[in-house]
Order: C-alpha cells, then structure tokens, then sequence
C-alpha cells in the first residue's frame, strides 16, 4: 500500500486481486454509488451484478464528446436523483475519461464529496490515478476546464488490464517509459528489457511491476508541486508535441504512443538546440521507436499547420514564447522557452520528414 | 488593509473611495477581463466607459436562474473567445450571484485563474466577500454545486453601497446583526444603538464602520475552518430557518431579512429546548423585529408544509438527523441535532403562529 500526499487529503493505493474484491471494499458506509465506463462494465458484468445493486450503478460512455462541460447535467442529476449525499460515496471505474469526469464532479458537488477510483486502463494505473488531476473539455476548447481534487482511495486491479486491446497496453506502457526517463537511474534498461518480455498474451507480472515502479517515480513531483506550477511541469516531459499529434492526428493516435513520438521530437530538438548529444537521440530512438509503430507514418500524413497551431494553442503556453520540456540526458529534463518559427518548427519538421518515414 | 489567509493564498480587502479608483488598480497586467452585473453596470455606466475596455466587460444577470450550471458555458466560452488566458485575470462585480458564478469560473477555468472582486451589495461586503465559497444550482436543487477559492483580493468601494435599495440595505444588516451576536461582546449592543442612525438616507458611515467590523468577527472562523467542517458552522446561526423561509416564500423575503428570523427561529427553539431563558428571546425579538417587518407576514402566509421541506432538504442535513446552530446566549453559540417532528416542527409551528402575527 501506499500513501500519497495531497493539500486536500492524504490518500492511499491499494492492491486487489479481482475487481470484485475491489468492489466489496468500497468504504462508502451508507450512500455509495457507481460511475463506470459502459465497455468496463459489459467486459465484467457478473463481477458487478455479484457485488454491486444495479440501482447504485451509472453507465457513462468513455468518449472525448462525454468528457464535455455540456454533458456534465445530467450526470450530476441522475446522481441526485438516485439519492447521493454529502456523506455518501462516489466510486469511479474506469480509465482516463472516467476519472476526468468522476474527479470534476467529485470536486465540485458539495464542494467536495468522498470518492474513490478503480482506475482501469494502464494508463489510469501507472499514471494518471494519482495526482489529483481532471480536465474538461467545454465547446471546441479542449480541456480548459478542470480541477485538483485526488481520489480518497486508489484500487489497483491488475487483472482488469487482461481483457484491454494491445494498442491500449502499449499506449498505458508510453507513460512507464517515459517515467523511467525522468528517473533517469538504471530503471530505463531494466524496463526496455523486461519489456521484451511482455506480448498481446503474456507479461501481466513484469506490466503489475512497472505500475508500481511508476507511481514510486510519480510520487515526489505530485507531492512536492500538485498544483502543477514548478517542479510536476518535468512530468509533461513529450507531452507538448505528444497532445500536438493526437489533435492533428484527431486521437488516431493512442495518448501514450503519442508522448514516446513527443519524446522522441523532444529529444530531437534538445540536440539542435546543443543540449544533448545526437547519441543520446540516436539510441533512444532505437530503444522506443519499435513501441510506436505504425504510428510514426500518420505523423507524415498529418497536416503541419494542425500539428504548429495545436503546440501554440497548448495550455501551457502563456502569450507568446512556446514552454517544452528538453533534456540534457536521461533523468536531466528542464522547462526551455523555445523559439517558435526560428526553432520549433524546423525542428519538428525535420523530426517528421527525416525521422519517421519508413525505415529511417 | 485586512489580510486573510487561506489555503489557496491568503489575499487582501482593500478600500476604495470610488469604483472608478477601484476599476484603475486591478492588478491583473495582460489579459483582464470584467464579469458585471448588468444593473451594477448600467448605474455606473460613466465609471465603466471611463476605466475599463469595452470589449473586456461581459454583463450577466443577476438572477437565481442565471446562477446554474447550465447557464455557465456560455460564460465560459464567451470568456475563452474574447482571449481570457490562464495567466490572465477575471475581476468580479456584483453582489452574490455574480460573486457565485464568478468565483466558479475562476476556479475551474485553467484549473483555476486569478481573480478580484469588487462586492456591490452590503450582503457581499459585511459578509460573502470573503470566505471563499460559491454555490451553484442545477437543475431544481438549490446550491448542491459549488467550490471553495477566495479572490486574489477584495476590493471595497463604499460608494456603490449609496444606489442600493432599502430592503437590499437591510438584508445586508441582517448578516451584520448576526455577526455581532455571535461574537457575544458589546458590538450587538453599539450596532443596534448605532443603527438608528441608519435610513434608506443616511448613515453611510455608520455602515462602512459595520463593514469593517463584520469581518473582523468573520475573519478567525474563515481561516481556522475554511471548508466548513467544524467552527465556521457557527456562521449559519439562523441560516437553517432563514434558507426554509426564502424559500418557502419563492424568495419573496430578502436573504438578510429571512435570517433574522431564522435567528429569532433557532432563539425560540433553543428556549424551547431548555437552552436559554425565555427572557433572552424576548430582548432580541424586540431588537430584530423591527428590521424584519413587514416580512414576518409572509411567514403567517407561507405553506407549511414547504417550509418544512425545505428545512429537512437543507444541504447541511445528513441522513435524518436536522442540525441547527443553537443558542445559549450571545457569545454561545452551538451546533446541536434536533429531533424533527418532536422538537423542531412544533417550536417553529408555535414561532411563526405566536410570534409572526401582527403587534405579537
């Protein structure tokens, strides 16, 4: 188990080994009801039907569109229609979009209700379900809208990552890499190798390990900045380009392969930029680029003008200067103002034109 | 100057002769953008057109409807259009719904922006101004939304309180009185004498000076219970009856107004139960009555049942249990849970048909 920090509550994470043992352990007390992803809940339906009322259970779609301010009425009514109260219990099951919508509304009813995640893509667990975190999209703005407000209790079930697409294994298994190489010690060759380990069919130990590795590397940054205003900002490490090519791309790319090709852009424009040697691009690009194919080919497709003005419209950006996390080497990332046209964009050209045609 | 600390940032209320002077020392730099009561703007049309960007200024209603979740995309989008960014500033003016809406927004655009607020009515300066919650409805429930999140600062300008409407001038006094009496020393006293100075013409700095003296009193219970979990209750002596009564009367009763009889409420009920003399209750009705006619007619006329509704309905009710503040004297104010149909529904029963009728 283990124990998080937070300006609003401590809180823990905990293992369980079936999502049913999970669902049992729910510490609502009298009043708790379900958020669950709609696929999560068909995939393990006897699980919910054996230890859940059906009548505590609210199905939500886990689309971009559902994760919108405009669609967020008539969760919040059905929730207090059914009788939720502010000493009852939200429980949200599900990935990314679940936990934006379950943590907003979490935040913001009551000015702050109990809830807890079972975070269930690996994304969610080796990522995203700690560090308070949520976003919402409202009208075209994509995720403007959010707030700081951790779950009161993370459940992690390993066995729930077994029925998910292998694209969504390796998307979950982007933000693992990239983790290790903030950490930057011996993590990141003793992750590439027992990554060779893990297929579509195999792997379920090594995958358990490295969440737990992950939140190990995750948990100092969030404690020390959770509102995300220094230090956490190194967590976005691939994140500027990464966010940049999923738009331009419109999401075909999956979030975490998105971020290792963000890296990979990244680390390339450190070495025009003199930070860091092109060895050092060199053999990471040998390392993650077999996690991202085929991917790299929808970058080419893309449109330039969507990928620019995504990174110029990306949130972080305050007026005019474009704020990238570049590295000097593993483990040595820092927060550069780059140069827009006369930096940024070569750069990132060239990344595509020369780095991700086939066989480059 | 009063500084008030906070868990988010402590910020500051600061004097102002003029809105005009008030609008000039916004300490937003780039990207100010004004939230208005389109009442508060019409009055002030030439300290507006004067000081601030047309095209920074968005008027809202101030209405209980506009104060939905509903209704807010549109204030949000409208601000994302106009350039709002999350180094910007938003600068809040009106009286508690724009104070609601605005510090929602602020603290959910971006994960949260700067904010200032200039309170407009006495409600929003003696009392709401500082505190930092908001309070949203949805659908038909009253309030079940909100967040806590003060402004960057306060900014007092006693010059608007001249435009207000008598009952808008009593109501504010209604949070005054309350103030007072739960602070227990000679203020109750030295207001209620200073009071007669107070017409719907005169008396301005008579209510500056009550401004001044009601956060003072507010101040410890905010920054020792921000969120509300323990102490700062206090502050809602009268507000479990006051709440019932706006209701039950489609709010035809002035927030302030209605928690004085909500106080005159909880005194009687806590006679009733044994916790003052009844001589307590005599001595404040003849204090406070006076500043709630003709009000008290519209409780005689009220529905009951509506009443009693909305009491066991109150936000702070959990499960069956009503929690009111109690009295055992000024100065000793307590939270204590009352049984519902034992004790609670004939002590207000008794109050409104005993109490409320005319010359009683």
């Amino acid at each position: 188990m283990l124990t998080i920090r937070s300006q609003s509550h401590d809180y823990t994470v905990e293992e369980y080994p079936l999502l049913g043992k999970a669902l049992t352990s729910v510490t609502g007390g009298k009043g708790v009801f379900f958020l669950i992803d709609r696929a999560v809940f068909r995939h393990h339906v006897t699980a919910f039907s054996d230890n859940v009322p059906e009548e505590t259970c609210i199905l939500i779609e886990a689309s971009e569109e559902q994760k919108s301010f405009e669609r967020l009425p008539s969760i919040f009514l059905e929730l207090l229609a059914r009788g939720l109260k502010r000493d009852g219990t939200l429980v949200v099951i599900g990935g990314g979009v679940l936990q934006d919508i379950g943590c907003f509304i979490a935040t913001v009813l009551f000015r702050g209700v109990r809830w807890e995640l079972i975070p269930t893509t690996l994304l969610a667990q080796a990522d995203s379900c700690i560090g308070s975190k949520s976003s919402i999209n409202i009208g075209s703005y994509k995720n403007q809208i959010g707030t700081f407000y951790p779950p009161h209790r993370v459940l992690l079930v390993a066995d729930v990552l077994k029925s998910l697409p292998w694209d969504q294994i390796r998307s979950g298994l982007g933000e693992v890499i990239k983790l290790q190489l903030i950490e930057g010690g011996a993590g990141f060759n003793e992750l590439m190798n027992d990554l060779e380990l893990v297929t579509p069919e195999s792997g379920w130990e090594v995958i358990s390990k490295w969440v737990k590795r992950s939140m190990a590397v995750k948990k100092p940054y969030i404690e020390q900045d959770e509102m995300d205003r220094g230090i956490r900002n190194i967590l976005n490490y691939g994140h500027t380009f990464g966010h940049a090519y999923e738009s331009a791309t419109k999401y075909a790319i999956p979030h975490g392969i998105a971020v290792l090709l963000g890296i990979l852009t990244a680390t390339y424009l450190s070495v025009r930029l003199g930070l860091v040697p092109f060895s050092h691009y060199q053999d990471l690009k040998q390392r993650l680029f077999p996690w991202c194919c085929p991917y790299g080919d929808l970058l080419v497709k893309a449109d330039r003008p969507n990928i620019f003005d995504a990174i110029r419209h990306d949130k972080k950006n305050t007026g005019d200067a474009v704020n990238c996390i570049l590295t000097k080497g593993a483990g040595r990332m820092e927060k550069v103002k780059v140069d827009f046209p006369g930096d940024l964009m070569p750069a990132v050209e060239q990344f595509i034109a020369q780095e991700m045609v086939k066989g480059a």
